[in-house]
């Protein structure tokens, strides 16, 4: 009985902030977890640059409503959950995950949530625990399920670490380099085939 | 951050087994968690009236085929999906649920599977692990997420009882009476009003 655990950002979806910051020319927003590691660093410098251009949760929305997600994914997805359970374990938040779940088919989503004031600025974001993939892929074992995890960066690895596979998905080379251990896939049919092949092996 | 935590026979699909005994004629397949609430001493009593008279998963599986979810079932999940996570918690297993989970969208589900032989005949059951439901529920609360959940039977309130709230759904009179904590609903808008209410109160 298997549940797969996947990323969503740069998996199923593309990269929310980096789009956010292409249409609205913000450099700084461009960092991401491939650069910046710390996830409390990267985020708090993130809601730093909101204040300081004034933009709020709506303005963020309306970027968000205009993407989709990456091509093929929804098909991708669809094929997982007829073969197994699927739990997205992501450290965005609802709030902006939300257009996206819809066009996803309502998979279930592990996240974390935005504080929104009265006057719809980001006040501040609310990690709902530290290191959650990993402690969702803990738990999952601790309820019997055999784990098979997929992500693409660094904060995805403890969660392929504890998973009984982890495989990545279009990782960039300095996190190739640094977990040899995983699989690396390219597309979709190569997740697929490694998804597949993680089952046979673990049945064994 | 909340999590619905819903059964799923009897809330979303019609009881497998009983419909199978219609179609078989098999009265003793009639049994379910309402009459003998000990689990194992059910699933043992089905798998000897299988083996009695020869039943193959193949059969079994051409009964599910011809149910559907309940009326309002799909359009009730659907609503939930948009407000909030959902896991379906289940003492079902997965070779049964499947052809209703596709017809549901893919929710998540948490069940349990079967031991299928060479020939074809249900061999064994395997609980994934006891008090399932409940061990879930446990562990969302863990992962620091509010739980809601909503059954119908003996097999639900210990589920109901671990969440931050219960509700039930169309539950028998023996049910009602031996839980009178926990709000009883009896259509799916009524349903939709307690989980409203119960998130709302949760939020305070």
């Amino acid at each position: 009985m298997e549940i797969a655990c996947l990323d969503l950002e740069g998996v199923l979806i593309p990269e929310i902030w980096v789009n956010f910051a292409k249409k609205t020319g913000i450099d700084e927003l461009l960092a991401t977890t491939r650069d910046i590691p710390d996830y409390d660093e990267l985020m708090t410098q993130r809601l730093r640059i909101l204040d300081q251009h004034g933009l709020k949760i709506s303005q963020i929305q309306e970027v968000i409503d205009t993407l989709t997600p990456l091509d093929g994914a929804a098909e991708f997805l669809d094929w997982l959950r007829g073969e197994m359970q699927v739990v997205i374990l992501s450290d965005t938040f609802y709030e902006f995950a939300a257009p996206f779940m819809k066009q996803l088919g309502y998979p279930t989503l592990f996240c974390h949530n935005l504080t929104i004031g009265d006057d719809g600025s980001v006040q501040d974001y609310n990690l709902r625990m530290p290191d959650q993939k990993r402690e969702a892929v803990l738990r999952f074992r601790e309820l019997n399920f055999t784990t098979i995890a997929a992500g693409d960066s660094y904060n995805d690895t403890t969660m392929l670490n504890e998973a009984d596979r982890g495989i990545l998905f279009c990782p960039p080379d300095n996190v190739i380099a640094e977990f040899p251990q995983f699989p690396v896939t390219l597309d979709y049919d190569q997740l697929k085939a490694e998804f597949t092949k993680a089952r046979e092996a673990l049945l064994k």
